[in-house]
């Protein structure tokens, strides 16, 4: 549905102060002083684009949300280069899942012209956010949930789209740092007919109770086996996952419950370009953890947003456990680190045309 | 974890006007004039149990409940009798799934008794909102949720517990109407080692889709078969199911992917205690079919807290679809509505201590 692109500007009387430059951002926990929001009411379609004071919301106890979960969301950043020009990366295709999810969860889709636009408006207004520390960024939140109030186990009449913006730390604060990973074999994350590709609130919360049981056991994340027979690859905590395995890089193939990672499709679009091309596999878990131990798995690293790319030090299932040596010289999951985040701060040249630039 | 059982009461300064006797209610869209609330913070537990007025919840953009979900539910009613007392049915056994929804979901339990206390002050403050129209209730939604501001992908610190309440219409205008049923074969509502048991807005959130498409094809409800082989009975929309097969009610057997429908127990209970015990099978869809198409599965029907008991008509499993016939006078269906309904207005005796009165 096309929409007028024109968007209200609702000043705030004060501005907050901004966090220190060097200050301990965290991720997610500061907000900026505007959101951009935009509401939808069956029969009229969206309407109201607007950026407004980051305030509260006034929500009925019978928000929809609240109980059937009827919400979607993306998670994209802004970089601050050292030309400290502030810049996105590939966000139409944040946009464009924003509206896969919404068709899989009965949500009204947007124009993803405007939904742009609402971002670049946004980002400019609050340029200033952006930080400029080394691995610091401008977190994205983009997601539309039902506002309505009512009781009935239905879809939605009413929703809302926000963007909110959190200037967020670097993910690692000195190098990568390899995580530990169970691969869970009691809970399942999402299967086939599910919404497992999905970005909706259902996938994680399903996922809370296994991340809480992988820590108490002192895995900082858990690996996804499918639904259907617990035992091929899917991802890991919410990231995709990638091995190297014989010196060549593979990742599970989509299938319906694997989240498509825009990290993930960057990762393989990279490797392609560099010549070096990764598989897309359907990888057994028993198989996996044979070619771990015999040596023939030499890297796991996982993909996502937020850490970009996240070496894996030690693999756990069931009893058996296998460590990956992590040697930043010879890493395949270090080169691809630094090749994605020196094209998203503007260190190496945009060959595949993925940057887009906000201030000039 | 034992609460403090003092409930502090903030009244309005005006009431709200309530429905007219003999008006069309609806469900879920009237809400009475107060709400129990309770507050969780991670160190603190529980606390600061209160009744306040039914107004808009204040909560940040970040809620995580709006962006991943960790929240859970109960519904369940309260009856006014012909003697004009108010009761509940089996309680209980709500805040006792509610807790273990919360266990699932990361989420923490509450005391039974307090939550069962807090139950019984509401809805005595409350009591001239519960509707005396035949077939009437007052609906009651306990839930509790994240509400915690943050975008860290983890479990949250802080959560909210709230009952409200909402005067509901009568599920029948004039009878039972049985609906059409239509057999998912495409979308899954949940699997082993999910969520499916629990009561939280996941089961809800992935639902929706298969439920409007459903409509669109001309059917009021879907079935749901297991996601691991899509070929076993589970549950109706959300309702548990029950079928008479050669004379004898079966309904499938708990997983760990359907719900544990409390009035699913109830019609068990009856019907064993009225001797013509049911059994908990597990059904395949095909042999289901060919059951139906060769007269020998009689009746069809959901059980759930809304409509009680819910006849089907029709059943549909891809190309083929079989009717059922409704005969009052010779239904399983009707008769243990009416044994349900008789117990929770009090228009039957109470057998199996299944009421607990309210009001004096």
């Amino acid at each position: 549905m096309k929409q007028q692109a024109s968007i209200t500007m609702i000043p705030r009387a004060e501005l907050k102060a901004k966090p220190q430059a060097g200050a301990k951002l965290g991720f997610g926990q500061i907000f900026t002083d505007y959101l951009f929001a935009l509401d939808y009411v069956e029969g009229k379609g969206w309407h109201d684009a607007r950026i407004e004071p980051y305030a509260p919301l006034s929500l009925d106890p019978a928000c929809m949300t609240l109980h059937y979960g009827q919400t979607i969301f993306e998670g994209m950043k802004a970089y601050r280069g050292e030309d400290d020009r502030v810049r996105l990366f590939r966000p139409r295709l944040n946009f464009e899942r924003l509206n896969v999810s919404a068709k899989r969860m009965g949500i009204p889709t947007l124009d993803v012209d405007l939904a742009l636009e609402a971002l670049r408006t946004l980002i400019r207004t609050e340029a200033d956010w952006v930080p400029a520390e080394p691995g610091t960024s401008l977190y994205i939140r983009p997601f539309i949930f039902a506002t309505e109030g009512s009781l009935g186990a239905r879809s939605a009449r009413q929703f809302r789209f926000l963007i909110i913006l959190s200037p967020s730390g670097a993910y690692y604060a000195s190098g990568l740092d390899p995580v530990s990973i169970f691969i869970e074999d009691e809970y399942v994350r999402a299967v086939r007919g599910g919404t497992g590709f999905a970005k909706t609130a259902a996938n994680y919360a399903v996922s809370l109770l296994s991340q809480i049981e992988a820590q108490e056991r002192g895995y900082e994340q858990v690996l996804w086996l499918d639904g259907v027979e617990r035992r091929y690859i899917e991802e890991v905590g919410s990231m995709n996952v990638f091995f190297v395995i014989d010196g060549e890089p593979v990742t599970p193939a989509l299938n319906g419950s694997i989240l498509p990672g825009i990290t993930r499709r960057s990762v393989l679009e990279l490797l392609k370009h560099q010549g070096r091309p990764a598989r897309e596999v359907h990888l057994d878990v028993d198989k996996l953890m044979e070619l771990a131990r015999t040596g023939r798995v030499t890297e796991v690293f996982g993909t996502g947003t937020a850490a970009v790319i996240s070496p894996v030090g030690r693999l756990a299932y069931g009893e058996e456990s296998v460590s990956f040596t992590y040697d930043p010289a010879q890493s395949l999951a270090y080169r691809l680190y630094d090749d994605l985040t020196g094209i998203q701060y503007g260190r190496r040249p945009d060959e595949l045309g993925w940057v887009e630039f906000v201030t000039p």
